[in-house]
């Protein structure tokens, strides 16, 4: 149950994909330098390899437990968070005014790949506090930055979201958790808070809560949510620990998956109100908690690859070791599972939909290092819109993706999948909250569907469509039949792709109920063309390598055969999503609720 | 977590689909009365809501348990049994003969689903019984019959099927126990088998043990292997128990899913040799497990169904009751989120496919009927070469299906649905072993395509495209929006199958890794058309129905929308499906082992 980070495929997206070099030429992005990210992607492999990886199954088998008011992680998981801390990886994105390396996202990217795939539930912790460290770089008074920023992005503190309540789900709206100004600049926080991922740990010496109240004047609904720290211990002015803040956790809860990151409910206030200071502006809070979402959803999104990675990882040396029944085209004796054909066909989805997936991630977080860092406004502002669109395929595609990977993984195992003991089925599980937290896959596809593809009236898409049709030109121009295969099937994506953003754009208005009934079906098709993309673009690069006789001729040959078996496996799917998409909302919503 | 098995939807399937009138026809079918069946589902269903199905939670969260080489079962699950084995269950569909019922495999079959459907763990003790009782049926002595099958069918004792051996999972050509004739017609029994379903409990006082091992002179491979019959406890000539027998139970496994359900590791002969004796004749025991096999692979498709049909309800009741957010239309305030496009797409495709499933099933048992009773020889084969075409199928694709349902089932959910507490959980584990065990979908795949397409050149499965010609034209003369929309589905979805059997036909022989290669995905296609083929079935009976206004308008108007859901995001999948079958094989083979 090993997990090696899959350098050769990251190093390839990165410089091929993704343009490393382009990112690296931008203000601030000096530092990202080949030779620098090769050498910051082995040393981060080899840590998360070598000790993150190892307490996977373990975190599972023995999880995190509550007992009178605080969580006990695994065995193990404070040491290795110490030395994740003490090796600097939770401030590789962040700035270095506040201790970080200050290296791009698509540098940063790859690492979240890796800690994810060698440990989700371990990995959820830094995923916290790279949210609460963005909102604060975002929102936070310069004193808040003062104070929590350089113990956050050194690992010496963590982070955590507050939003879910027992009567709120996803509906922000319903957030009912108080804060009473003090008159000090402070305010007293009364509420209860469910499903706060690592909201008590015993790994880092504070926890700084990021929480959604409302003040006493609010207006009702979204409008009236402000954010605020509330620290698990108050910090004095010399920046020491003082007072134990009035939060506690009451309960853990018994989980499905990830079992080692302790799901806390919250209460806040009961021994007469914790202590919280407002961030940014009262009322504004959910526009800053969408800051910290964005990027904890992109880091969802990994999570998706990182697990899908782990999972084939372990499928193929399974399929590699198991021998079992004669080969179907005739073997004198039984040969390994991976020579038989729905095995190799499983592995090969496995693989297939991962590389995509991680391309489409990768090549996002350059478009987002372009965004931010680009001298040119425009440049800025269009990358930005990019950036923005792909987020949300980018969360519910990956996450779907590892759904449907890991239970392949368990499905390669055969029956001894479903023995606890072998650690497939744990990837199952661990993936089942992916699709559902930071916002469900439904969720994420109201957002491709009203403020990326409606309000822009698809532009974004269509630009992206575009792209696709150099690639298909590119594609068909060459004398390879994988390549040209490859071809029809992005064209016809592509094409699909297009009709359908132009019936949401036409009918969203009018037929909002029949264009999100197919939301979700749009946010696979987005996510199955642009990953089919990536993949052409992928298969294009190897063959030109290939003809020039360049580098690891092998790699280029698998990385052209899996892009082809994406084609020919997934992206020929984009048929039929259309079809679901435009003419299936009758069947969606025919039935009276009393007819279910 | 209430299970209400779905009476409605099985009595329509059973009289509009299945032909419960024609199989009633059927000499030794007399007692199958309409009359009689509505009070068999009624009683049946009455009690798995009320005995069985209050157990299914707990059995997960109390699962059976090993001390000291015996295994107790959870509490509650001893006396249910007793309750289900005295009120007559086991013998529903067992000859009147030896204590049974006598019913047709058409009522059986409902009962059946609705067992598993309330409780899957405790179901499979019924299951492996069922296929005890068939195997000693079909090869077992007068003196074998007349000793065990009154108590099998009675539930007074339960059987087993010993397959498995750590070093053998689904190749029965490794198997290594060992039978040693001792000269007075019995056998001694030395080996080790694995993944023994209810192999050791507390439920019954003998277990029948039929286990698979190799005579001393045994060919090498699958023609060298005996069925035997070994008791937990020897037999005196009374009938009475007489004295242990030497196979213990050495541990169960710690599983995913079905947790209550005990699966055994036991070891034969350790204390000198378990008796046994020889079921039929030496070396043709492969032949006669998969007679017990295909009703089990047969029960094991009923086992998604009703596990689809219980995640459904339970997504359905909590979609119903959760209030929030807004509706995408615009509503004045929060609402109940079964209103939500996204949430209803879902309802709707746990729905439509479970439907499709279920009739697909209980046509298939209707057909076996007519191929074990009609009293036309050519009738009973021809029905035969149908039901054998099909087992893999309902095996396969309900399963396959189940595991879609599930996930679904707690994605409705939301984050509820990844607590344990909620229970949508639990049959998104439980679904996971249904698509391995009993022969993983790939074994039935590769029996669709060997057994039964390219051994009668297609003919079956044409005669199958064929009369979904005649619902195509049926339904085309329709003048119903939904209807003709069903036929273009229908339509096209026939037009792949039949593409995707000639491939098959003509390529199995000399690209036999190329058609093995999409092996899995045909099976899919068979799947989806053949439930598309019911459900437009189904709709064609509805509008009928609806014309002459009879019977009941909203049930008839919802399977009508279900069937156009179901044509329009599962039926339309075929053209992709017939894709990656015709088209898809080099990107699966293209990789050698080392690429992995």
């Amino acid at each position: 149950m090993s997990y090696n980070a899959p350098l050769k495929d990251m190093q390839f997206v990165l410089n091929e994909l993704a343009n490393l070099a382009e990112v690296n030429a931008l203000p601030g992005c000096e530092d990202a330098t080949p030779d620098t990210v090769e050498a910051v992607l082995e040393e981060n492999a080899k840590f998360c390899g070598e000790v993150i990886a190892p307490l996977n199954h373990a975190g599972d088998q023995e999880p995190s437990f509550w007992k009178d008011g605080a969580v006990t992680t695994t065995k193990g998981f404070k040491e290795a968070f110490r030395a994740y801390a003490d090796a600097g990886w939770q401030g590789v994105q962040h700035p270095q005014e506040f201790g970080g390396q200050g290296l791009p996202k698509l540098v940063a990217t790859p690492c979240m790949e890796m800690l994810h795939g060698a440990n989700l539930a371990f990995a959820l912790v830094a995923l916290l506090s790279d949210g609460a460290i963005e909102a604060l770089l975002t929102a936070g008074s310069d004193a808040q930055k003062a104070r929590f920023l350089e113990p956050l992005v050194s690992g010496q503190w963590t982070g955590t979201m507050n939003l879910t309540e027992p009567q709120a789900g996803s509906d922000l709206a319903a957030v009912r958790t108080r804060a009473e100004p003090q008159g000090d600049g402070t305010y007293k926080i009364f509420g209860t808070k469910i499903f706060i991922t690592y909201g008590d740990h015993d790994m880092a010496e504070n926890i700084v809560h990021l929480v959604l109240a409302r003040t006493p004047d609010a207006p009702p609904g979204v409008k009236g949510i402000s954010l605020f720290i509330v620290p698990k211990f108050m910090i004095n002015d010399d920046g020491s620990l003082g007072a134990r803040n009035d939060v506690h956790c009451v309960s853990i809860e018994h989980k499905l998956g990830i079992k080692a990151s302790p799901t806390a409910v919250l209460q806040f206030g009961d021994g007469g109100g914790a202590i919280g200071t407002l961030v940014g502006e009262e009322n504004r809070g959910l526009e800053y908690m969408f800051i910290m979402m964005n990027a904890a959803r992109f880091g969802v999104g990994m999570q998706g690859v990182g697990l899908a990675e782990h999972a084939y990882q372990q499928a193929v040396a399974f399929a590699k070791d198991r021998i079992q029944s004669r080969d179907v085209a005739g073997s004198s004796g039984p040969v390994a599972i991976i020579n038989h054909p729905d095995v190799r066909r499983m592995l090969m989805s496995m693989r297939a939909q991962t590389e995509a997936a991680r391309a489409l991630a990768y090549v996002g977080a350059g478009i987002s290092d372009l965004a931010h860092h680009h001298p040119d406004e425009a440049t800025r502002q269009a990358n930005l819109a990019v950036y923005e669109y792909l987020v949300p395929v980018i969360k519910g595609w990956s996450t779907e993706m590892s759904e449907n990977v890991a239970r392949d993984g368990v499905q390669v195992h055969g029956g001894m999948g479903f023995i606890e003991e072998t650690g497939a089925a744990q990837h199952y599980r661990d993936a089942k909250i992916l699709t559902i937290y930071e916002g469900t896959t439904a969720i994420q596809a109201n957002d491709l569907v009203g403020r990326k593809t409606v309000r822009d009236g698809g532009a974004v898409a269509r630009s992206l469509r575009a792209q696709m049709d150099e690639v298909v030109q590119q594609l068909a121009e060459t004398q390879s039949i994988d390549l040209t295969a490859i071809a029809r099937q992005l064209r016809d994506g592509a094409s699909a792709f297009e009709s359908v953003v132009d019936f949401v754009v036409e009918n969203a208005k009018n037929d909002p109920r029949g264009v999100y009934a197919g939301s979700v079906t749009y946010l696979k098709l987005a996510g199955i063309v642009l990953g089919g993309w990536q993949m052409a673009r992928a298969a294009l690069v190897a063959q030109r390598k290939l003809d020039a006789g360049e580098g690891d001729a092998a790699f280029y040959r698998a990385k052209i055969a899996t892009a082809r078996f994406f084609a020919d496996h997934i992206l020929s799917q984009a048929h039929s999503l259309r079809h679901a998409i435009m003419e299936g909302a009758a069947g969606v919503l025919a039935l009276d609720v009393e007819q279910f």
